[in-house]
């Protein structure tokens, strides 16, 4: 049966992917409904080939709701998540505010789909630097057994919302016409710059987007042992994270056996040509739901670990694409049993 | 006394930046002499306040010379340093042509000085990937015994040469105007993308720029046992390499003690409040000889590890400087013994 789905931060960068991907994918849904705060609640947006209007969001408007898609930042998600459980909708939160709350899966399906069943009412879409390097991780875990993650990322601007890109392209253009450019996403000029700080700094001196690849990492392996040892940068890319991967795997694995796994796994496209140029770039995934892998090579420096390069639209697998993953799930006959919708 | 000079590659960006280097830090010169290809010789540059004519690099252009300084691709420093030895000169050379041979000291002055004793005409500088790395690791090195290197690096285009430079400028216009940019020193687009390889790539899955990070620190540290695990990244930036670094020690090494041994050190600035947003940056690093470190950090994932964040002008320290004061030492009393020079 169809399910009725509501997107709550329908109009922004991710809640725009998300209805998009909800028409490509066919997605079974009865009753769409978009709802926003004040600012945006009244306009009409064009959904499959409809006008549909912007609702406010409040407890009414979960009524009959089955599934409800949240792309908002933490606060917001906090406010609607208990409106819309109370309703019987199951909410797939993208934002931050659940993922490490004990009775919420934090799941990417490619990674932990069963971790669904668990769901009391909100299930969690992990943050976008977290969920393509555990897709990466999954077959090498799986046949090796991973103590130890070291990861570097190049994270782009889309990552700060829509004023992350304007921050870029005003402040790229600014930089080469020599004129100011104040930044508003950013605390320091992004163009022809590298920023090592995302998130706020915690007292260990990790930054709040580093401790999320930790702990949600740990959570979706279901691993608290799983060593994780993050260094988070901003580059001037408008989209698509790119990633510096070391694994220290309990057994080994040769750069051959990686690639054979990669390319067996779901969700993975691999790009390892080194010789000929071929390997993953932002470049070449805005736009698609793969998490690309290449310049696979053994850690020169330790016995049983992998060096490997990572890139995918933080955007969609990161995000949008993610989250529209387990509704699927959700509204697939496997699991409309835990589903706590009327 | 003072020594009679001769630079090689004078017009290029580093060569400019050598000129520059000697009169701002009043090097004791007696005679200067500029060699170049037929292509520039016959031009006059400006030096200390009058026109030096361009000579064309031949053997006899290094008669009566006592130390050249060489910023060359590799091919032309193989061709002139035998002329160089044999007219008795000194050869500081920047090139890669020379590092890595038994009878060449590998030298960064604030590492192993001492090494330039044992030369037999020619001096090495390293790639500038390696020389801000291990000016960082040394302080620790001395503390704590490091025995793994895992360094992931975000290096600017001003590595790529002038050519460089004019991609990222000309192909960040073009891709702003929507209009295509034909690159030249690089095989991929580097306006808002990454591009994961810097040199040609090996057997063993390693760039060449990777490899000189692994072999010249070890040489340098006297130390062939020192794992070193690289990853080279472009990255749309003019100019200043940044490098995530994690050192593996066999003592413990605390960040606060970090902090003092950074302070302490000789070349290296400590930029390290992250909470208020300071940690060295590109944008704040170039024209200054100087190497920054910031974000230190525990390695959340192993013990007796250290993680942090260093940035250095590659034209600069990473190349020109570090020249400079190689040259500095051979004209100083305490290395005259050594130098093989009339």
């Amino acid at each position: 049966m169809n399910k009725n789905i509501a997107i709550v931060g329908a109009t922004g960068a991710v809640g725009t992917l998300v209805r998009k991907l909800l028409v490509q994918r066919k997605f079974p849904y009865g009753e769409i409904r978009f709802l926003a705060s004040e600012k945006s609640a009244g306009k009409e947006i064009e959904f499959d080939g409809r006008a549909v209007p912007v609702e406010l969001m409040r407890p009414a408007a979960f009524d009959g709701i089955d599934i409800v898609i949240g792309s908002t930042p933490d606060e917001v998600a906090l406010e609607f998540a208990p409106w819309a459980v109370a309703a019987g909708a199951v909410v797939v939160d993208e934002s931050g505010a659940h993922r490490m709350l004990d009775h919420v899966p934090l799941v990417v399906p490619e990674v932990n789909a069963a971790a669904i069943a668990e769901h009391q009412g909100i299930i969690a879409s992990p943050n976008c630097s977290t969920t393509q390097m555990v897709l990466a991780m999954k077959p090498i875990h799986d046949f090796a057994s991973i103590r130890r993650v070291i990861v570097t990322t190049y994270q782009a601007t889309s990552g700060a919302g829509v004023q992350g890109n304007a921050d870029l392209e005003n402040g790229t253009r600014a930089s080469i016409e020599n004129v100011e450019w104040k930044y508003r996403a950013f605390s320091h000029p992004i163009a022809f710059n590298v920023i090592p700080q995302i998130g706020s700094v915690q007292d260990n001196g990790y930054t709040s987007e580093e401790m999320k690849m930790v702990v949600e990492t740990q959570k979706i392996f279901s691993c608290p042992s799983l060593e994780v040892c993050p260094t988070c940068v901003r580059v001037p890319v408008q989209n698509c994270h790119s990633e510096s991967i070391i694994l220290e795997t309990e057994k080994p694995v040769s750069p051959d056996e990686a690639r054979q796994l990669f390319e067996a796994a779901a969700g993975i496209k691999l790009m390892d040509d080194p010789r000929n140029g071929i390997y993953p770039m932002p470049i070449h995934c805005d736009d698609l739901d793969d998490v690309f892998v290449g310049r696979i090579r053994r850690d020169l420096s330790r016995e049983n670990s992998l060096a490997f390069w990572c890139v995918s639209d933080n955007l969609r697998k990161g995000a949008a694409t993610n989250a529209v993953q387990i509704a699927e799930l959700l509204a697939s006959t496997e699991y409309s049993k835990c589903s706590s919708s009327n």
